[in-house]
């Protein structure tokens, strides 16, 4: 069923949907447990494992911990206790070779020796929680996840004890919940739990590994070491039985947690604390693991190949990882995907990428970003609307009308984005009224529709269709795209082949949108028209002789790109599937583009020499996994490029595991070595979802 | 008027009352800003400097910082940005022999070159917010202090560009009010703020230091940088002028903060976030700067040398820093001492100390603190009422009848201090019902009193005065007392002279308050009285040929300690002051004592024979400071014992600035070195307050 992967020394960042937080795990010997309000992994150390006996323990190789809060010393010796680092309490971790690390779109399994653990942190579709009951909104926005122990003492000859713990632990939970729950909690932030049954004990000591498995093959236990700050469950299972367990993990987060629009995380409308959350993790188990099984048969039945299930898997961790569902004063929910390590708050040119898997699990979400980005993050300047790079960074919304992003005055990185950006409203748009049904929506934005169209038009000073004026915001600067970190080919905003492709996307979405708006023909319908039809024609006669189309019609640029075909992407789900056919409407710059994609997919110019992987640039080493994964369907589905140049899924896997093992998961790496270069712990690699479409 | 130090490398912790946040700041080219729900040092920058036209500026010598948040380099280079380390913008830091660094009781300042940079912290007199009214409320418990920034360019040629700075900052506060403010907040947890006024901007970049320094003098400003986390005020002060300005600091901590019993921070309930705090801040600093000339009154007419003023203002800031003040879902306020580093909540051992630091300040957080102790932390065990150790770690309440300290089956560190503790409480009450004259409160609690009594009596079956008798929680362990990281001589509580000492101060302290409680003799005074007798007798007849009392009688200890005379130190204050007089009823303990203390008090007893500071038992090298201090008051103004022997102050003072100064401030250290052992940043040295008593 899951895929097996075969590099198992790499991050997981199983994101918990909406509550900006998560448990990450993975990297050997590494810091392992959860965060909040983060997602950089954690230093302190986890500790999954068993002892038979008296044989030696045996643990799965997270980080037994650095030295994380006060050693016993610390009260008696003269010296801080620094002992803890690597000291694994006599314990051996499994190694690389004995370890079976498996994945699926639900989360992932670890099987050593006799044990098996798993982590279940993906449940599907999400529903709007101000559509539905309070009791479904407790069930589908529960802020945690469920580890699945499994230890098989079948053949032992004595008990065997289990021990799943963590450091940064303060409480044992059977404090607060009279023995309703047995498990540990760091102050109010986060905890794990599991109902009391016979063979469970919340052990609690300097070293829970020693506390857990010291006499513990005879049953006695030692008294919770309150002042320590590691804890966990342990588990007695008797000589020849089997045992599992099920424990839930659930984070808190209290308080008004946002600055700029105040807001509380919406989970604490729905949960009194942590202990809530976990009690109702609990008693929803069942439920809960019957739609993980239901999200593993989508990767099961997709016909994809292990690569890319495991790409697709890993890229949906992550993305929950970044996701933030607020309440704001006003008692309206605000959706908020951070952006990775940078933490910038619906950075608008991911929100057009990742709007392919929200319109599949969570249109509302795509929705609430579009309305959010309207009201609060759109600016006129000297040309018409245009959108805001993104609405904050670290929880801070940025003021109205403003990016954290965006700076005057620059030509490279941080300047201005106002024509992709209003491209990305536009586009993300068209594919959340199309894919979410939702013509309502689009009507009652009918007016911000046409501004958007104005605007892009008047940033078109020739008529070609194309950008060719920078806004005024920029003051002396000129305007960047999305790729901000590669050079000119795709980081200049004037004249750039991704961006005119994009554009005339966005013009041929727009028509069909204002045509089935629309009872009769429309000036925008035909406005769109006209710009979609210009921009076609000056692309398509940008064809050099060598067979492709320059990245930048400025300064001979000779650079080769991949995401010229990146705009192709929409027509099909935005009502105009005839416009991206090489016998349609625009057959002439379809049939250009599929021709130029033919002639940069080659070793040496978009396939790398060295690693075989694609790479977005001829002329820079920095590729993006989200977009090359979005115009591998480009290529594949729409221009019906489906061959071993496309299929470099083997390649993108192993850089994720080896290249980038140590972020989860990194979009920019190097495309010869699969090195993280930027981009770290990002939300974006959900285009992967692109793959699974059936039409 | 302030006392200027001679050593300047050291930790200062400012605390602010009540909120459990402080302003670190003071050792050379180490972290400094500010922590909130901690006390330990932060690892950030702190920038407090100025340029003099296109002169080097030049910054107070506080860290430029680690690499904090992301740099620039992150959004656009192959490798994380490792630059920022020890970068210092091409500044140059004022070297020690510029600096002059003044301390007083309300605060410090550091002078160097034009700048002088100060900080008010502490205030005096915090009134019971449920006693006062809402206003007085939010002045009193506004959790913040003031910063005086002032620049001297009355000799300039050109304008002077001012900075006071931060890393960790993500947001400017004109965003969040309008324009009301100007300054910078971390997220929604703290911020510094001044009103708007002609030549003060925000600053925020990748650098600050380069933001506010380049190109300043000509009075151009950089647009913000979002995305940065560095942050700061810039002052523009014209040639030929001086200028100050008042800076407030606030913190806030929103949501539910603690556990088991859950509580929110008081201020929350008088200030609906940190802007609020600081408008609050700014618009009574007059009234604020007032109360702390008053404060720093007190110590300048005190007549105490510098270094025992130095010692006292040390000690407040560090204890204020310890100080959280709850709020409670039953309206109910809560006051817990944090442990400093330790983090216990209301050790009882460090309250009974710290007892009159609050008598003088706020006697109703005592009040507060043996209430809670009553209806939480205590227990029974076979022998009657004892208390518990502390109530909980780390904000996490212990269950109730339980410390987060203590342990069964043990003989030292972690074993239980049931009979101390329960010692602990008694004083206490007796220290607060006379000193904040509450008799009232105390026949309020007279059940529990008289139950005290009865338990201190049954643990000592010989009727000598003495306990003997180990609570049977230590389950065949045995108990411990405070003093749990020295050896035997002081940690043993069993037949221990320091204890025995104590326990007779007790008995004294309650056959007085007995008395004024009740309008006829009553058993309880009479019990009380033949216990004090009994321990009397006791404890002076154990006097050795050699002139001294053994630690421990027990085993031929032959330990000397100076806390023989501790409990000395209670009678006077409860209403008993002829039991501590060498012609009272207590004569001949009090003479035994006294001739204890001439002889213990020598070089390589318990005089250090290297350092020449107090050694508070000769088989040990770890001393106290804030036990020092109790017993320096003991001999002076108790026994009468104040000369040269008694007058080491200058080898504290130094301890707490050279040898720990990591820390500030440090209980316990090597009393050769002054090097910090343990209790680091700890709240109990506010014994000192002992000095001030004109008694």
């Amino acid at each position: 069923m899951a895929v097996r992967v075969p590099e198992i020394d790499y991050y997981s960042l199983h994101g918990i949907w909406g509550a900006y937080g998560s448990l990450v795990l993975g990297r050997i010997g590494r810091g392992a447990g959860v965060v909040v309000g983060d997602v950089r992994p954690p230093r302190g150390g986890m500790f999954v494992g068993y002892r038979v006996g008296r044989d030696e323990p045996r643990l799965l190789p997270f980080s037994a911990g650095v030295k994380f809060g006060l050693g016993a010393s610390a009260y008696r010796e003269d010296e801080v206790d620094s002992s803890r680092a690597d000291s694994q309490g006599g314990a051996a971790y499994f190694g690389p070779d004995e370890i079976e690390r498996r994945v699926s779109l639900s989360g992932e399994e670890w099987k050593a020796g006799a044990l098996s653990f798993r982590v279940v942190s993906f449940f599907g579709e999400v529903p709007d929680p101000q559509a539905v009951t309070p009791a479904s909104a407790r069930s589908a926005l529960r802020p945690s996840l469920l580890l699945r122990l499994a230890f098989d003492n079948s053949g032992g000859k004595g008990p065997m004890t289990g021990l799943f713990g963590m450091q940064g632990i303060r409480r044992p939970l059977s404090d607060s919940t009279a023995g309703g729950l047995l498990g540990m909690a760091a102050d109010t932030s986060f905890g794990f739990a599991i109902r009391p049954k016979a063979g469970v004990e919340e052990v609690m000591d300097w070293s829970v590994i020693e506390a857990a498995f010291d006499g513990g093959a005879d049953g006695s236990s030692r008294p919770l070491r309150r002042l320590a700050s590691e804890g966990g469950l342990r588990f007695t299972i008797p000589a020849g039985e089997k045992a599992e367990y099920v424990v839930a993990l659930g984070v808190y987060r209290d308080g008004i947690v946002t600055t700029g629009l105040p807001a509380h995380a919406y989970h604490t409308c729905l949960f009194k604390d942590v202990e809530d959350v976990l009690e109702s993790a609990l008693e929803d188990a069942p439920e809960s693991l019957f739609r993980a099984e239901r999200v593993d048969a989508i990767l099961d039945s997709s016909g994809l190949s292990e690569d890319r299930q495991f790409l697709l898997a890993h890229a949906a961790h992550s993305y929950a990882a970044s996701t933030e569902l607020l309440l704001a004063e006003s008692g309206e929910s605000v959706f908020v995907v951070n952006e990775g390590e940078y933490q910038m708050m619906n950075t608008l040119d991911l929100t057009v990428d990742q709007a392919f898997w929200e319109a599949r699990f969570s249109p509302w979400t795509l929705r609430n970003e579009l309305e959010s980005f309207a009201e609060r993050s759109s600016y006129q300047d000297g040309l018409g609307i245009a959108f805001a790079h993104d609405q904050g960074v670290d929880d801070c919304f940025s003021p109205v009308g403003s990016s954290a992003y965006e700076m005057p005055g620059l030509t490279d990185c941080f300047s201005f984005m106002s024509y992709e950006e209003t491209l990305n409203w536009v586009l993300s748009s068209c594919v959340y009224a199309s894919l979410a049904g939702d013509l309502a929506w689009a009507k009652g934005r009918r007016v911000t529709l046409a501004a958007c169209l104005r605007s892009l038009r008047a940033r078109d000073a020739n008529g070609d269709g194309v950008m060719d004026r920078d806004s005024d915001r920029c003051d002396g600067g000129s305007e960047i795209t999305t790729y901000d970190s590669l050079d000119i080919s795709l980081g200049q905003a004037r004249n750039n082949l991704y961006l005119a492709v994009k554009a005339w996307s966005a013009f041929v979405c727009l028509e069909a949108l204002f045509s089935r708006m629309d009872a009769s023909p429309s000036p925008e319908s035909a406005a769109a028209a006209e710009s979609a039809r210009a921009a076609a024609r000056t692309i398509a006669g940008r064809m050099l002789p060598e067979g492709y189309i320059p990245a930048v019609f400025e300064s001979d640029n000779r650079s080769c790109i991949i995401p010229a075909i990146e705009g192709l992407a929409y027509p099909g789900f935005c009502g105009a599937p005839a416009a991206v056919r090489e016998d349609g409407p625009y057959g002439e710059l379809i049939k250009a583009l599929k021709r130029h994609l033919g002639t940069v997919l080659k070793s040496g110019v978009c396939l790398d020499a060295s690693s075989g992987g694609w790479k977005l640039s001829s002329t820079s080493k920095n590729t993006w996994l989200s977009k090359i994964f979005l115009n591998q369907y480009v290529a594949e589905r729409v221009l019906g490029i489906e061959d071993e140049r496309t299929r470099r899924d083997a390649v993108h896997a192993r850089w994720l595991r080896s290249g980038s093992a140590d972020y989860a998961a990194t979009d920019q790496v190097d495309s010869s070595t699969g090195k993280d270069l930027g981009s770290r712990l990002y939300p974006r690699l959900v285009t992967s979802i692109l793959w699974l479409r059936k039409d």
